[in-house]
């Protein structure tokens, strides 16, 4: 008689990608083994396309290079960044899967209070498939976790939630900084493990870090574009930043939920504060414009895909960021021909399979 | 020679009062006596003025009950509510301190999770004291916090924050539950200590609970009245509530912060859910209203004070919510009261210090 195995299946085993930028052999998944092996991998590798990345055995993964992503987007391939690892967007695009997961490759496993090694992926799972309730704050965070619930005075209207689109994890030891927060506290360290997952409201606006996100490729995988960074660009270390302002916008605008906390990684190592710095230095004073125009975009009812909020944005950006820098007249250029690649790769994807080539194992 | 005392002074000993509301014995000071001690207490006594409430030795006290209340008010008593803990904010009135701490009498120390006892009014004037961020929302929660600071892409020019006018502090053991609620999860109790203090954002409402808050008299004072509940009322149990969201909309245009998480206190026991449902059952209906009311409530910018703003909210609920029951004209007359209430004992007590005659220890 066989046993039946004890072991449970993997949550959204195959409906889920983990994509993963890198320029380096992938010997960081060692420690993710455990809970990244039975999912699939989309490795977007940066730089030197003639450089080989090693990946550890036993994982299952595509790996794009410079020369797969000019080959697959044609002319279109301009939208996707070189040399930052805003690249990593190219990942979301080729994926044929629901759910996206994407961390950096200085991403370790952290561990909680009690020295539990936490499931970070497992997580982002539990985010994204339970609702977020952004049109109402809950004292007690994530009312749907077990222990907790909504609080006396929380309208009983509003305790279905609405569906969540983003899961934004934290990170333990190095903390995300910017540049000059980096130079002015080089030694501090994230030791505070906080607790909780809270869906940010509507109409607020957050510093999304791409360092270990997961979204709903499904829901809102057009409006995670990572703009135009690194080589050739005046601007780095804001890709993921101007994800998430667009995103948010366009969730707010859909009525989706974003959410932030729980789970943290071990982020092993502080990358050097002067470079940052000089890939930061335009993007730390166009920011003060980009907040309010973002804080201040109304998108029309007539926009109900995420397609038509991101051109609408596109289309924005253009009107009322150029005189900021003709950076932003490149940027949404760049968001129409992430839109027009994106439905090239999915819209008869979606039916079809149909999959570009890559070097897959 | 005379040795200089080592003990520290407490943290504005003399710039806060402690405002406690209750119909009994106050037994429970004596496990606050260490963090309570140094500060002034206002009790207000609610029910049976006849009735003598014990306060333990060594406290310094004024006591207020309802004969007072009516003595001191005359006719403008009608705005303090009879037989309900929101008669609490008659506490707020007489109070001649910069800042108020609110506890309720069936709320104790809670342990930190190092065992630590938490000394919760300290907590609240870390918070007050120092700025919130509602215009932008930071990952890694207080920034102003040992140990954290902005994350990358959070603009410069917020990063002063805002003068900070409400602390709410939370609980362990029993949450603070609706009835309905009570009754589906009569056994959940509340083991998680998130240690966190974040800054509920502009334009975001929250549940304001009044067991364990805090806020800035001289800011926001005005704006902190519990409305009419208990007896002769058809709701109760929505005091702090009416507060919070009243709060929150004026903070909100005055460009105040409001914050929420630590500290935690523990609280003992639930109240009868039964009790509660017949208390709350009009307030669950109402409230599908009363929050779109909220939401979507604009303040003109000609409203530069506290008064004005809660005049102006009083009108609108006027004009607004008296389709919802003719509760809320007699609310709304009531919160004309209040402001008429609390300018007579404040304006020209501000200068001349005038105190109201109560049963002082």
């Amino acid at each position: 008689m066989a046993t039946p195995s004890t072991k449970p299946t993997p949550l959204l085993k195959d409906e889920l990608d983990i994509v993963i930028p890198t320029i380096r052999n992938l010997d960081f998944l060692e420690m993710w083994r455990p809970f990244f092996e039975p999912y699939h991998l989309i490795i977007v590798q940066d730089g030197d396309p003639s450089k080989t990345i090693k990946v550890p055995d036993g994982f299952d993964y595509e790996l794009y290079n410079r020369n797969d992503i000019n080959r697959i987007l044609g002319p279109k391939a301009s939208c996707i960044s070189f040399k930052d690892s805003a690249c990593r967007c190219f990942g979301y695009m080729v994926s044929k899967k629901k759910y996206i997961f994407t961390i950096d490759d200085d991403c370790f496993v952290a561990k909680d209070p009690s020295g539990k090694e936490i499931n970070a992926l497992e997580q982002h799972i539990k985010n994204l498939l339970s609702p977020s309730t952004p049109l109402f704050f809950n004292t007690l965070y994530d009312p749907y976790r077990e222990g907790a619930d909504f609080v006396r005075g929380y309208p009983f209207s509003l305790r279905e939630g609405v569906h969540t689109a983003v899961s934004h994890g934290l990170w333990l030891n190095i903390p995300d900084y910017d540049a000059p927060t980096q130079l002015v506290k080089p030694r501090e360290r994230n030791t505070r493990y906080v607790d909780a997952v809270l869906t940010v409201p509507k109409g607020t606006l957050f510093p999304m870090c791409g360092m270990n996100l997961a979204f709903d490729r499904e829901l809102i995988g057009p409006a995670m574009y990572f703009g135009l960074m690194g080589d050739g660009q005046p601007i780095g270390r804001y890709d993921d930043m101007w994800a998430g302002w667009c995103m948010k916008v366009i969730c707010d605008h859909m009525g989706w939920g974003v959410k932030t906390g729980l789970p943290y990684i071990w982020h092993s190592k502080a990358s050097n504060p002067f470079v940052n710095l000089k890939k930061e230095y335009k993007g730390i004073y166009w920011q003060e414009e980009l907040i309010p125009f973002f804080q201040s975009c109304v998108l029309p009812k007539e926009c109900t895909t995420v397609q038509q909020c991101y051109l609408e944005l596109a289309k924005q950006v253009k009107a009322k960021l150029s005189k900021v820098d003709p950076y932003f007249d490149k940027l949404a250029e760049a968001m129409v021909t992430w839109i027009e690649a994106w439905d090239e790769l999915n819209s008869a994807g979606q039916n079809s399979e149909k999959k570009p080539n890559a070097a897959a194992k």
